[in-house]
């Protein structure tokens, strides 16, 4: 970190946070991305990561910055899992829509059986036929190519 | 795609989709990995993004697949909103605990504002102090030493 950072977005806190001017618990420090505690956690040891550079979601990290970063990612996995006795973890990034803050950050999330999340995530709907679901693959395919 | 692939776990049903033997609606072919429909989506156009070769968890993808697989996960974000007219998406793995396959599998959902879910996902809690949040994150430090 260093105060000085010229890519910095003026007003944006995950950039305060990189540059050093806004304090966090740090947890990961590498070239590329940081990580430190959410401080309004899902569970305690609940931490985000972020790159250095400011991007707005996942899709706009580049191809250079996309596979360390998910490294990074990796490496709270495992080690919350080792550190905090944690059973699991849950890795989530809201691109747009309930992203509280415009510089990408994928949430890593301590999990435990029965920590009474389960529950929350998944309203699971079905597709009313197999030609409806086929529709929605066939849009999503469209816009691949 | 092809049923002749040996490292194919028997009864992965994600190793068996992957291979052909078990149908799913595909959006994405790559080298490395693949998507398809979740068939109890979240909303429609909900996509799994799993790993050709089996892995338990996002930890267990080794160096080389990692950013191929990241780079499907971005393609994915981009044509759901583009081919569905999302708003956002939502990124999300599930390590272990409310993992329902042990075959690595990105969520990537489509969200629209006002779709109800955000009040969802983040029962938020705080930290009691600043010295329980300093000692979670010197906990998950020393894991990653």
């Amino acid at each position: 970190m260093g105060s000085e950072d010229p890519a910095a977005v003026p007003n944006c806190v995950f950039c305060a946070i990189v540059s050093g001017s806004r304090p966090a618990h740090f947890v990961l420090d590498r070239e590329r991305c940081v990580a430190f505690l959410d401080s309004r956690p899902l569970f305690p040891g609940h931490v985000l990561l972020v790159p250095r550079k400011h991007v707005a979601t996942l899709v706009d990290l580049g191809v250079e910055d996309i596979g360390p970063f998910m490294q990074g990612a990796q490496a709270l996995c495992a080690a919350i899992e080792r550190g905090l006795g944690a059973e699991g973890t849950f890795v989530a990034v809201n691109n747009r829509v309930s992203q509280s803050v415009p510089h990408l950050h994928m949430h890593v999330v301590p999990r435990s059986r029965g920590d009474g999340l389960r529950g929350f995530f998944w309203p699971r709907k079905v597709y009313a036929s197999d030609l409806e679901a086929a529709s929605f693959a066939e849009r999503i395919r469209a816009a691949l190519r």
